[in-house]
């Protein structure tokens, strides 16, 4: 067993020996110039992989949100979002902050809304009203427990959209988990999406590194906005270097990370004292319960810490565990080992 | 009966004979300089009325709204409000736009919140997500039906958010009817909230016009962004003169306002068809449905208007009726009549 | 002789009896609802008297150049503008806190640049580089001593704007001086321009209000953001009433106010110690230094200010004298006896 | 002779060998949280470096301007700066679209302003007109020729800024430079500066990366900021050990790029038809011009890259060369050699 298995995050995953090797050996250039060839072949490949003619590197995930946001809207426009979006309480308040914008939150099932409570919240243009401009969908869905919007959903949340003028943002954080676990392809769920993006620092394993799709002119824009808020950076081959080989080698190992996720909550599903919906876990996200009056998520967190084993507190009495590269099934044995110790 | 009756809003209001007199012979001068009499005595009024050591004068309520809210925050903040917040929907997306801000919005009761609802979404400061720092309250709750905070509700979500290092706002829209209505004095209710304000264009009748208030260092700020904004005049002296006689003239008689609401809301909830919470009518507002099925809040307000009668439309069955000023007892019969008759 | 002759500014105009008799009897109705016929009426005058397909009315001069800004630009766009722009100083940052625009100065002659000048400070679009968007030029050019542009050199500069696909704005604050002095109409001057306003709390003595106008879409987004801002009023035809009067019996002798101010010139011209440039006196504005090494500009506006003649401080050594609807021949002669004395 | 010399700029290093060892062995953690030691311990040096208390890793120069302006400022906001402030024309207007901040720029000479001249730029609060919060200088001045601010200068410049209650910021891109080409020690230059930062991917040789330093509450409040902006990356040790490297291994060899430029410099002072001030060259930056009439910037740079030689174009007759890590004696032979070439 490992000595220390951290189910904190996939963004906890280190850059294995031989994706440090391709950092190493990486073609460079000036990115901000246009001229890291690296760079430049991660962005082509990732907008042939999301259908779109175009794509623009950036530091992280929370930039292409931030930027995604900007462009399609003018300060005093609405989004349309769920209530558990990573826009809300994640990004510093860069949607009001940055972009201007106010969220309008539909509550979703599990980070999934549909058409009709879409529809529910479209309202006719009035002068003292914000405009709305853009329908936000997160796939998977982090706080909705790693859910994997279906196909079908997505499209019609697009239908929606765009029968009343709308931009539409996919915020692709976890987007290839959803496709290793449903088998459709990345392009086919950000169909009818204007803009949308992959994160390499989570599950894929890269050190940093996102990568936002959408037409020619949004990109151009999205560009502007890089190196307004300083994102444009100079080698970022290197880095990117790290990403390629993570879409050529680490994408299909999330699989790996789905089956431990439900070996997982399996596990936690016998333990009593803990709750945990198994049959909802359908990516590398696994939110847990407490149940057991003795503890709360943060004396369960800190007690599995000392135990070698780390979890995320996302409530009162709600845990997460994240799976990938860096915990392997064996990192699961432990982490069951040591819930079952600490309720026993 | 009146030709036409309009319970439209309390903005519709018309200043009287009396009103204009005062207006055709008001002292004035350059109010942007500080050098009008009329607007520098009716702030100094309104600074005591709300028990606050100064206050500016706008031309709006919403200009109220923004700016205390601009003053309050910095880019990023979060402004804890009710669901039913008149910053929400009503102010152009202002909050986000003008300062920056994130609204984290509160499940109330008629537009009225808990103290304890209030603490269950304060949250401790992580650096990524917005930095919590005000907390807003309308008084009376437009949205909420005219309901009126009670002074102890006012009260204990103040002290949470002192306890919590917030600043706190009130919208003070119509405060004054609150006051009427319950007899409990403009400051009292305004304790413990750093800024307020009235608005002279509703229910007292005047053109236009609204104080803010706040300590010195706040109002300071707060003409500042006056001064962006272009919301310094001239001779404002002319509106601030109708203000002042509202204050002196129109604040008392709100009685009769609340009065025929009651009047209005009693008489609708006898008609078969529509339906109406008589208890909660408080002040001046009477939101009424629309339950007869051959109807729906567009066609009645359409048939009432052909009728002489105007009403807003609130919702797909709702309506609401706002007595104020320019419609008397007549009014509210030629109203009651007209539902009668629409509905037979 | 009068016992204070405010030569401060064209903004210290109180409304005369005639004018109050024509607010006391406006006919007036909600604004921010649309239906003020009296203002509705001055929004389409100024339409049609500037040239343009629609207009919006605002309460000050500042909100018209500020919203026009913000509708014309997106954050990070730049305006061009004159060193001496209105822009600059005296709109509280606006220009960059509320539209996110940086500013781009040219040092023209007097406040007014040439078509070279702007071709200079055109550049080929980079995505590192603010966005160049808007070129604004002000009429008459209230630092450069109200100087009057001619109308050969607006249509060169809006040429050169349009030819590099740039919106053009006209801050108007005093184009009607303007038209007075040189004879050509309004709309002559303000063809090629985007957007352009009017104040009537200036020369034409209203106690405020302005009008800003330009196409349908632009009005329509002005509208908005006079919404958002708070901008929106209520029975705004009192005030717009006096515009109006303003319009109808105010504009022609502001002619007198031309021929004030060249007497004011002509007398300080003679006093030992003062400085003016004459013949720079095209309008209502006055601009002269104490050279007599006594006194600086603060000094000498308390000395006269002592005596009932009040300037205002434009630098360590500037003074300007406006003349306006409250300063006759007869406080001209007061101004130049009082400063003969002091310099004597 | 090298078949490719780009004296573009020194942001076109590539890293080293021995740099891209450093960076895959790197020890590496989730930098969002925290929990990179190699970024902890460059962020550590650095602020020790800088004489500061605090400091935060960030992916450009240009967010740790954009940050520190955002900090330091709010909305409306002045900055007072350089005629030539890389802030003004580089950062995407991100000072105004960003921190939403006016530049007030001051004519210095190469870059470099006096005290006197700051002096002259200040004046009194006032409602209207912007608030100076802010005095920014740039160390080396880039457009300024890479002058160096004396240590004197920058000391005079922040009294006069403490002593009006202003915050000061030096942009620090090449302050390193300056540290070698003058012994001053990087902390003596930042003393007086309440935030400092530098730049690893410029003559320093890292593919990226930046240290943003200040007082503890300062940097918390950037750190808020990069979380917003999307500058919080993960294991961003991987590049921030080639900082740690360039940090060991190449500060003291910018004395080599200096000497090259001064060679450079001479040698283009011997060409006819080429103009430059070789006393000027105090670092790597080498501004130069055309006078030879056949030709402009534009097609000098292009007859020069035809023969492997790479020039930045700064005007329609000034060209830049910037000698670095990657430009070595021969590399200035054969662009002395190429420019002799094309020009004889």
């Amino acid at each position: 067993m490992p000595a220390f298995a951290d189910f904190f995050s996939d963004t906890k995953t280190r850059p294995t020996a031989a994706m440090r090797a391709a950092m190493a050996n990486a073609e460079v250039g000036d990115e901000r110039a246009g001229e890291d060839p690296t760079v430049n072949r991660l962005v082509e490949r990732c907008a042939a992989l999301l259908g779109k003619s175009a794509a623009v590197y950036l530091p992280s995930g929370t930039m292409c949100n931030e930027i995604a946001v900007a462009v399609h809207c003018r300060p005093g426009d609405e989004v349309l979002c769920d209530a558990t979006s990573h826009l809300i309480g994640y990004e510093g308040g860069g949607p009001a902050a940055i972009a201007g914008v106010m969220l309008n939150t539909i509550a979703g099932a599990r980070g999934i809304y549909g058409a009709q409570q879409l529809r529910d919240k479209l309202r006719p243009d009035r002068p003292y009203a914000p405009r709305q401009r853009l329908v936000e969908v997160e796939q998977t869905a982090n706080l909705g427990g790693g859910a994997v919007w279906p196909l079908a959903a997505l499209r019609e949340v697009a239908d929606v959209a765009k029968a009343h003028g709308l931009a539409t943002h996919m915020d692709g954080a976890r987007l290839l988990n959803a496709c290793v676990a449903s088998g459709v392809a990345a392009a086919d769920y950000a169909q009818g999406y204007d803009s949308v993006w992959i994160d390499f620092s989570k599950g894929l394993g890269a050190p940093g590194g996102a990568v936002l799709a959408g037409d020619a002119a949004f990109i151009a824009e999205a560009t502007r906005l890089k190196f307004r808020w300083g994102g444009a950076m100079r080698q970022s081959g290197i880095i990117a270097a790290a990403c390629e080989y993570a879409l050529d080698r680490h994408v299909e190992r999330l699989a790996d990370d789905h089956a431990n996720a439900r070996t997982l909550a399996r596990g936690i599903g016998e333990i009593a004292g803990l709750a945990v919906d198994v049959a909802g876990v359908e990516t590398n996200l696994v939110y847990f319960d407490v149940v057991d009056e003795r503890f709360d998520a943060a004396r369960l967190a800190a007690a599995a810490f000392e135990r070698g084993v780390r979890f995320s507190e996302m409530g009162a009495r709600t845990l997460r565990a994240v799976t990938h590269l860096d915990v392997d099934a064996a990192a699961v044995e432990k982490a069951l080992s040591v819930l079952r110790e600490i309720l026993a």
